[in-house]
């Protein structure tokens, strides 16, 4: 297997001629663990000018010069997806936010509410977990790490037009796949009576062109996905989560599933039923 | 809120009227950890008799005594699903059983490939990991866990009539999601015209009862999920796993996910589409 070049994100503008020089921590990961050398290829991004090869011109014991050749990807818009976690454990929270990166999100906006088990995070950590995910996934940007915020704050500056998933363990709540493919009021409710599951697909088929048509496209509305703490939402908070206009409540199954395992499961269904995975 | 219960797991067969003495670890957990004492509740489960209350009726300092009571819900069939992992570093793979348990499958089979980066998993503790998580997850089964074996023999003997769904990273392969609710043949390509989206689904809403008639029932077929190693499977790997009757092969869409994360996403999906999460 031809393995392919390293990619590295970097905040600089990417045009062909360019140079740069990397700090010492990328420096090192490329000539002492990935053992490259001068004349050896890298691939580069940095969010807005989508991906370019370069050659390493220099390469001395801290230092990396790097020459930026020709773009190899156009920047792609990425999806408008939001992951809105309450701050849990450590170790499962950093390994939420890589898995997050993975799929796709655009911004992790850490909620505080009331069982929450953290009320900070430490966001520079969480930046390098996040570019590391971004580099190792083949994405072509890196989401948006806001410092932690009360979830009252968050619901009372909501943007409009933005759904916000709460994934509700209460049991009340439609199936995640229904919510996202059917219709559904904005308390949660699914609407349809017929064709429950998959109602907006099922339109998209018996609509205008009827059976034959194509398949709905892709959800091009903004969305977010609050994932509770261990022990879900107070009274309260469910009561208000409910009743915000933006918010639609899914039930991720009969299995109390832990935050981050939820928080993927979200995010993997998301992308399937209305994001990239479509093709 | 009131807590729920403890719940655990244990060997023996469970009825009302029966005591038992928990081991070491286990009085441990339930008097120190959780600090229990003589009256309070336990919730218990064998994996054949449902759940089951029981009453700490001796308190000591390493043993735990209890009677059961009643039962509180009847054993469930549960999800026929595989996992094959091919075994990755230890963390993440300790990681992706874990999670795997809380997304209801009832094996796990891992398969040595060639990039596989271990040959040996340590089964004991991965049962420990899979109780711990049927028991924060409220299943009423551990999933078996076998030693690994080669990909070669698994596929030589695979049983006739589960479905192993290959999650194919070449961009050959159709979504996901259409290869979970749509006609399939087994090489994976999506045969239906029409509605290749959600195709059995639609077969159900259009089929005798027309529109307005029930979704599909859940796929009641066994299925298995094939993960690989990091640097995915061999090209010869991969020939042999398309040339196999029962493999379907599915996108997990347009990033490179880590072997953990392919693995609970195409878990989740399957619940959500196929499985016990429709409700």
């Amino acid at each position: 297997m031809t393995r392919a070049a390293p990619r590295l994100f970097v905040e600089g503008p990417l045009s062909s001629g360019r140079t740069l020089t990397l700090d010492k921590p990328r420096a090192h990961y490329l000539l002492t663990v990935m053992r490259l050398k001068t004349g050896d290829s890298v691939r580069l991004f940095n969010g807005r000018d989508g991906e370019w090869s370069a050659r390493i011109i220099d390469a001395a014991r801290d230092t990396c010069g790097l020459a930026v050749e020709a773009r190899t990807r156009p920047q792609d818009k990425g999806c408008d997806l939001w992951l809105l976690p309450s701050p849990i454990k450590r170790g499962p929270f950093e390994f939420m936010v890589e898995k997050a990166v993975e799929l796709g999100v655009s911004g992790i906006r850490p909620v505080i509410s009331e069982h929450a088990q953290r009320s900070k995070v430490n966001t520079d950590r969480l930046r390098t977990i996040a570019i590391e995910a971004a580099e190792q996934s083949e994405r072509l940007s890196v989401p948006e790490i806001i410092e932690p915020r009360p979830l009252a704050d968050q619901l009372a500056d909501w943007p409009g037009g933005r759904r916000l998933l709460f994934c509700d363990e209460s049991g009340e709540a439609p199936p995640l796949a229904d919510v996202l493919t059917g219709r559904t009021d904005t308390a949660g409710k699914v609407v349809s009576g017929v064709g429950q599951l998959f109602g907006d697909v099922l339109d998209g088929l018996l609509g205008p062109g009827g059976p034959g048509s194509a398949p709905a496209p892709p959800d091009r509305n903004p969305w977010a996905i609050l994932i509770g703490p261990e022990g879900g939402f107070s009274p309260d908070e469910r009561k208000r989560l409910r009743a915000h206009g933006s918010v639609v409540a899914a039930s991720l199954g009969p299995r109390v599933l832990r935050a981050d395992t939820a928080a993927i499961a979200a995010l993997s269904l998301w992308q399937a039923l209305l994001g990239d995975w479509r093709g």
